[in-house]
């Protein structure tokens, strides 16, 4: 009962209409080349190379496929196939017509993508230049932003430019404020000219500002970068004769009321508002050695696992918006998964290993940025055993079934991986941040690794928020849920994402905190999207008409 | 021309309405006895302590009081002159009837009182107990948890509650869901429960979460709180028998287009939509010794400053919501502000110049976080000079003149006191801000303290944005203006809530930035203050209408 305005996020190379993969090994090149015609909705065209959803999801893909499907690969060239233009950014007239909440959800998108070329960049050895030859502004120029280093063409016209604010009434909220200081460390004043000038800073100037990292005349431009991306390939340790993996597609059947996957199904219950997720492990093993994930290749669980699960959060997010319930659930024998961990653990060297369990660490964190309450449901057949347990960890609460002395009781179990290779966007993992870095506790925790936990224990070392009985298991749960669907979205939305990231900021979790919210209220003011605001007007020759109060 | 809806935030003790001083040395008792019938604006009833601006206005008076006048208090016990209520929190009905732009200052005035609490117990030896006889909710819990410690009256009725989200659709905005975790370190699926709880928590179950950090009976509840105040104030260096500072109202002559202080001016050009804030250093000697400045008191040059400087942003700030660009000029001789300021150094550790420098952060923390675009114009006869340099360094941009050779020329000079005395919210000084803790940059500029500095060596050094010369000096600063004044005013605020803070995060600055933004952002929505918004129909017997929508 698939909707055509449904969004899936699911495609391949051979699909693309935006971008062009070129495999120059240790180099590839990805180059933008966006079909203006191509939108994902209709009602804009994509001139300049600007993008919307759709753009970002080949985006998204085509990194996925290097990093798996080209092991030889180290340096990703990012840069444009068109003339004199590098990428205009995120689509204005897309922006102008979209809801509040397309914009939210395009955003947090965009942003997961980014912050995943940095991810790749600081844990797989992948690393990323943008080769910027020609017009680069706004989410253009914040895409170069998220690469290790920016080499910008200068011919005399080619700038780069965030001119959302003095242009379009809004931030450069996808990343580009945050990495602008945070990462690139450009002066907060110069910074403030730079994103007040809508025309951008070209040659030496941006070089002098931090702006880039180098500059290059045409005639040597491609050159440079092909020289630079050597010297970084030098310092990478991805295998050059590895054998591939190649992706295979998700498949999703869609009943209506149920996503199914093979390890993952999405039931949603509308009236209730909520959707179940339940996760499941095979029971027979799932590759004990190199030789065996090598030969399976893209059909290791682990992977299937972060394709699946990567898939359903992002339909569910972008297509099931009143959906503000998920209660997350899992199957299967908690040994099993702790067997998976530690084959993962054991051969975290192996880029194959390395680059699924960075896959799983970006699934998961997807679930921290998700605007949805997230209950664990620890019941009976369940397994929520190491990595498993991040998605327990992952929630806003857990709820353990109490049997004591029931051979049926749901344990629960820790892993190696619990404690860092999972790791949230603040660099924490979900252990420390629930127990604020407390050292006696989490080593009292290590000490349990590989150790069934029933409800009560868990409860008692702080594992779970509560422990029901089975007299009690049902109501607190069903009152637990109709209470929470009947708040306030927003404030829960609010409120979440205060108390996940409780602690440690980083730049990741300051694009998502600070910068978001900020750019999130920009969105909702009448300056920005009222009948004469600086969005709608655009592009129609009349000015914005501003409410000039500072709030 | 003063309007009778101006809000004034001076006030004293013979004029309150709502709370009571009463000193024990070394303890004071500051009690909430909100009057229901006394509200700033007309159209609520501040009923069971609940508060609006001019309760806060008091309370701000209140703690600079004791700072001052009290030398000789160590430990503030905030509790409630009611019967079964302490606080409870910011009043609906006023949030319900005000404007957006009312509610973000309401809440950054209020946000800002409370870490002058923190600011006042982390360096000057001011301790705090929230002592809560009674009912305490969301902004009276908020206020609790900005004290050091929080004891609750263990009487079966009395909880602690943070009721925003399931009651009003709103965040506990005003520090409540940050301090609960950074400060408090509660874990966050407890805190979860606790936001979404409307009741609150209570009693033994209280103390278990973090929420307060002790209990006590009713007959024993007032000698709990007095023996702890008393074993806090044992750790205090707050002198017993020093001569105390009375405070003097600050003087504010008003034209309608000029704010005059005896050492403030605001000048401002409603069409142009900007003010001209000129700051005066005296040219006599201010006070060159401990005699002197305790001899001189209220009269104090930097504390007098300190007022004025405080009043005329809090005045601003509320009053001229159109006023975007804020210029800042100072005059007088930069000698003798380097003379101030050694002799605030030298004295640091003097209870009084503690307090002084303790207001002076403060006053140019109030500046960092103001919806103003803040432009330094560092002209002739001007004095940029240590303390004054820190209003440049709080601006978004700086201008200062290059008159190479001529002896007008205009300097800026750095002191000691530009190194860490006079930090940010994030802890860091503005200049290690401004180069990213870089410690050869900082090293060099050390090495200059005391040392005029001229527009052209200042511009090298990295100190101000721009040195344009004479020629150019008018048009550039005109054109600077006027293009600023044309743009979204709300981008503006965004994007400076990030330029600013870049870098390193505290739990102040995620207050102001991941709280608030989030809190603004639903202050905005539909589901909070539209026609049938949870803020809009609370109290009327209906319930609110939500667009269920996850953004």
């Amino acid at each position: 009962m698939q909707e055509s305005n449904q969004v899936d996020y699911q495609t391949d190379p051979s699909k693309y209409q935006h971008w062009r993969i070129a495999i120059e090994a240790p180099i590839a090149f990805l180059s933008a080349d966006v079909d203006e015609n191509a939108g994902l909705r209709p009602g804009y065209k994509l001139k300049l190379n600007s993008y919307d959803l759709g753009v970002d999801i080949e985006l998204n893909d085509a990194l996925n496929r290097l990093r798996f499907e080209h092991p030889e690969v180290r340096t990703v060239i990012i840069t444009s196939a068109k003339d004199r233009v590098f990428c205009s950014g995120a689509n204005i007239f897309m922006l102008g017509s979209s809801s509040h909440a397309w914009k939210v959800n395009f955003c947090k998108f965009t942003n997961e993508t980014r912050n995943g070329i940095e991810d790749s960049s600081a844990n797989s050895g992948l690393k990323f230049i943008a080769a910027i030859n020609g017009v680069c502004a706004g989410g253009g120029y914040e895409l170069a932003l998220a690469c290790d280093e920016i080499i910008l063409i200068d011919d005399r016209s080619s700038a780069v430019s965030l001119p959302e604010v003095p242009l379009l009434g809004v931030l450069p909220g996808t990343g580009g404020l945050t990495r602008l200081t945070d990462k690139r460390q450009v002066r907060h004043d110069l910074a403030d000219i730079f994103c007040t000038t809508a025309e951008g800073i070209r040659g030496l100037k941006a070089k002098d500002w931090r702006l880039v990292d180098d500059i290059a005349k045409p005639a040597v431009f491609d050159k440079r970068v092909r020289e630079r991306a050597l010297e970084m390939s030098d310092l990478s340790d991805r295998p050059a004769n590895a054998r591939p993996v190649i992706l295979q597609p998700v498949e999703r059947e869609d009943t209506g009321n149920e996503i199914r996957y093979e390890h993952v199904s999405v039931e949603i219950d509308r009236k209730a508002r909520t959707a179940t997720f339940t996760v499941s492990m095979p029971t027979e093993s799932t590759a004990a050695n190199v030789e065996e994930f090598e030969e399976a290749g893209a059909d290791w669980y682990p992977l299937r696992l972060a394709q699946e699960l990567d898939d359903a959060i992002l339909w569910m997010r972008t297509n099931e918006l009143e959906t503000g319930v998920w209660l997350i659930k899992t199957r299967g024998e908690i040994e099993s998964v702790l067997s998976m961990d530690r084959i993962l653990l054991e051969n975290r060297d192996h880029w194959f290993v390395r680059e699924t369990i960075g896959y799983l660490r970006r699934v998961f964190g997807r679930l921290d940025v998700s605007s949805r309450s997230l209950f664990a449901i620890i019941d009976e057949g369940s397994c929520f055993a190491g990595s498993f347990f991040e998605l327990a960890l992952a929630c806003d609460r857990s709820y353990h079934l109490s049997l004591p002395g029931e051979d049926s009781a749901p344990n629960i179990a820790l892993s190696e991986l619990n404690f860092g290779a999972l790791s949230m966007l603040t660099g924490e993992s979900r252990l420390v941040r629930r127990f604020y870095g407390n050292s006696k506790i989490l080593e009292l925790l290590k000490a349990k690794v590989g150790r069934a936990i029933d409800a009560d224990t868990a409860y008692e070392l702080g594992l779970v928020t509560i422990n029901p009985d089975e007299l009690d298991w049902e109501d607190e749960i069903r009152i637990a849920i109709e209470e929470r669907v009947s708040m306030s979205p927003d404030a829960l939305t609010g409120m979440e994402s205060n108390l996940r990231f409780n602690g440690q900021e980083t730049m990741l979790t300051r694009i998502f905190g600070r910068l978001t919210a900020w750019q999130n209220w920009i969105f909702q003011r009448p300056n920005a999207t009222g009948e004469s605001g600086s969005l709608k007007v655009y592009g129609s020759g009349e000015k914005a008409k501003f409410d000039w109060d500072r709030v």
